[in-house]
């Protein structure tokens, strides 16, 4: 017997499509679509945010996405710009009509995220922080959970469990590379378990190919599996100018290299019959 | 060059000894010492609960543990019995004068468990809760810092300085498995990580044998191993009878077996010239 | 500075191609192919062997597989027919006109091998059994080398540097799935190896999604991601009735849905530009 | 029900005892012993090799080690001396009166490590050569069976029964370390496998912690760990100059370290009961 009960297949007639209400048109996430997030990894500054977020926007992308709270693994990294940055993210929202991803990490923020932002993110190092995600299943807003770094595929629907169990049933997984022996990559992505929820689960699943390959020229060609596998979207790191960025630009895509990454994906969306917005 | 600093060893010139203000004495942690903690896994009922506390305390236990806010994978399981069991150890504490040790799940409740316990412990899938870390950090009072079940030794040193980088010394921290392959054991202990943790930095360590292996039968045999690879005590289930234990049963030992291990363990201090309070 | 040397991109101009030399006509497998390899786990009778290749060669499968000698974790399981299970093999390559693969477990068995397959495969249990890669390096005949279990991508590209170092420049490499925490699958398929791999050397790729997942219903959705995420070929285990299969029958596919899988994949090929012969 | 059948305690009354008859008087390895092997990790040069042997004999070593067919990962890497490896080791051998230890690689050398050395180790890379395995299994010699670097406990179980199936029932196994995310240390000794081994069979087990741990300033908290966890002894690395080794020199010890190691473990062993001879 599966011990998750309302993340299980059987508990669900048809797979579950989240809507994410943008301010100008309602995305989905879920069987059937093709969904593609974008942004940087952290908001640095208003003016570099707005602008990757027009030429994002012009490039197609359905959902903006920026750090504002940051799990660093250091005290003494970059820890995010916090409320501002998300003040920063409302702007380009409304100036975009994209709608915005963004993490959280802590319960005391949730009601401000809940006013900002689309979708609240529920980071690998959160996944089992039980706390924060009875609090999230108490709303009334898509929640994105990634995969913890170690976390079976069992222990990832029983934390989606925590989430459904309060009343959230949107809920989208978020496939982002475990943690194995294998140190030349910064995370094994676990291709099979995008399959295997998609046996398993009703609940959407896309991939983050940026944090799991911690290297920009192995996105596409991770993107590009995920979605014939069956992942219902993609989550990519985007920065103007990778060496530049104050984390994670190893693994950013130029606007240049995410632009090819696009067009490969809706190629292959188009011969699995999912539908780009 | 290391990305720890106030953990580092360089940084201090003597072993942290933590000191651990009990009602009736001062228990220490740290070099020179070897210190037991033991309890059941979770506090169940009152009348348990002072039972196995008044035993534990006559077999010569140091410290009190008891789970009251549980972490638990699955949110069908018995989830603690929150505050109340927190008084149940707090009047366990008065009866024995023994020190407590509980876990601290969110950081809301860290206020009531700072009146109530005297170490707080941060479980291994809190190791990277920053804003559960920064908060301990603010508080004088001891905090036993599990180490992540996919945690590197760097990132658990990292997630120590959170802590001394908010200003509170007194960190303790705790090996309690990793997560490998081999499944006949629930975890595998890294005991090499014992002997490298006391290179690396002057914090104290001790070892959680019982979660870590999750079988009673091993639990001897990896306590007894800690110690003279270098730990600085053990952290040991107890329950009177493990066969009807809420949770972790099977990785409890009884009365009998724990004074058992208690006697072998303090043979092995002896030659490790550790002080048994 | 890369361990490897003539395994690594930099020592080569072009991509290596290796022509498999069938008894009807040259496979290739590289760079610009996509080649399908298909058979049962096991060689198990003459009757069963000889249907399904021809069943195999009528769907347009390029090269059969088959296991006569059986790397098999208990001495107490069904070892393969062993030299009898290569007669097999060789009947059925008469008769289909496709090229053959097969296992080698032991150097006393090479010269034999070398007779009667076109690929010699070295198990992932084999990948470092240094006098196999040694002799094999001194045959001119393709060899297929299987990544380890818990082998890094590093250490698999110098073992296959033993082979091209003695002398034998036919090396494709084969990722079959690392060992992982996971257990819900017999292992993790490294979809991101592919893509390095073909970053870091000219060697042609291919991946064995029936051992990586174990589980059928698996097989297909990794097998495509691997083809777009840059492999030159997949092998795949087919069963007439996967139920009664000594070894591995619960991985195996039925002829249908091999059928199946066979069309997405050549899809996919030619979104990917690769030729299928 | 255990797959493994002549390796589980249930088959045996009492535990193995593995006499090995040196030159001049036999060592036993099993329950009641604690055994020192102990050797640098290659021979590099007959001075070099004869200096170092009679000065373990006067340290009280049981059993001399020394590597003449190297596993390398790397076909650059020093391959050993081979067989003139050998002839030193023999040389040393009637000079000191110490049994012998060495690695066999390759079932065509085995007729001659047989009539040369005290035991045949069969190492982490070849404990699924099933070939070798077999060989040795018919053989009148003991056999030490290293843990392959990702294998289970069972499949380690299963290893050792296809050499007791074949006949030969004097196997020692050697927990050497395995491979998991965490990469300060070279591996990660499983020091629950010892306890587990003990109830799970009556093989002798020891440990090598040079090898485990990768860090000379790990081995000796490491060796200690193992024995009070219930090996019957430990193999361990010494140089007499570490950083002039050919190989491994960062986990050698000196002999003046080692030294100190030895007297460690032998006032351990008193407190576990153990002869040491």
């Amino acid at each position: 017997m599966k011990p998750f009960k309302m993340a299980a297949r059987e508990s669900h007639e048809n797979d579950t499509l989240v809507p994410i209400a943008g301010p100008e048109r309602t995305i989905y996430i879920g069987e059937g679509y093709c969904t593609i997030i974008a942004g940087p990894c952290a908001v640095e500054s208003r003016e570099d945010y707005l602008e990757i977020a027009v030429q994002l926007k012009t490039m197609g992308v359905h959902i903006l996405r920026g750090g504002a709270f940051k799990p660093r693994t250091s005290p003494y990294s970059f820890q995010g710009l916090g409320r501002s940055g998300i003040v920063i993210m409302a702007e380009a929202r409304q100036l975009t009509g994209l709608p915005l991803i963004s993490e959280a990490l802590d319960v005391r923020d949730l009601d401000y995220l809940y006013e900002q932002v689309d979708i609240i993110q529920i980071g690998s190092r959160s996944m089992q922080n039980f706390p924060l995600l009875e609090q999230v299943g108490k709303l009334d807003k898509p929640v994105l959970l990634k995969r913890g770094m170690a976390a079976t595929i069992e222990e990832w629907l029983l934390a989606a469990e925590y989430i459904l169990n309060r009343g959230n049933p949107q809920v989208i997984l978020c496939e982002r590379g475990i943690r194995t022996f294998e140190n030349y990559t910064r995370n094994t992505v676990d291709i099979g378990a995008i399959a295997l929820v998609k046996i398993l689960s009703h609940l959407p699943i896309i991939v983050d190919p940026s944090h799991a390959t911690g290297k920009w020229r192995m996105v596409t060609p991770v993107a590009k599996a995920a979605i014939v596998a069956g992942a219902d979207g993609v989550m990519v790191e985007v920065h103007p100018e990778p060496d530049r960025a104050l984390s994670d630009g190893k693994q950013s895509l130029t606007l240049e290299n995410f632009q090819k990454l696009r067009e490969q994906i809706i190629n292959l969306a188009k011969i699995e019959h999912k539908i780009v917005l």
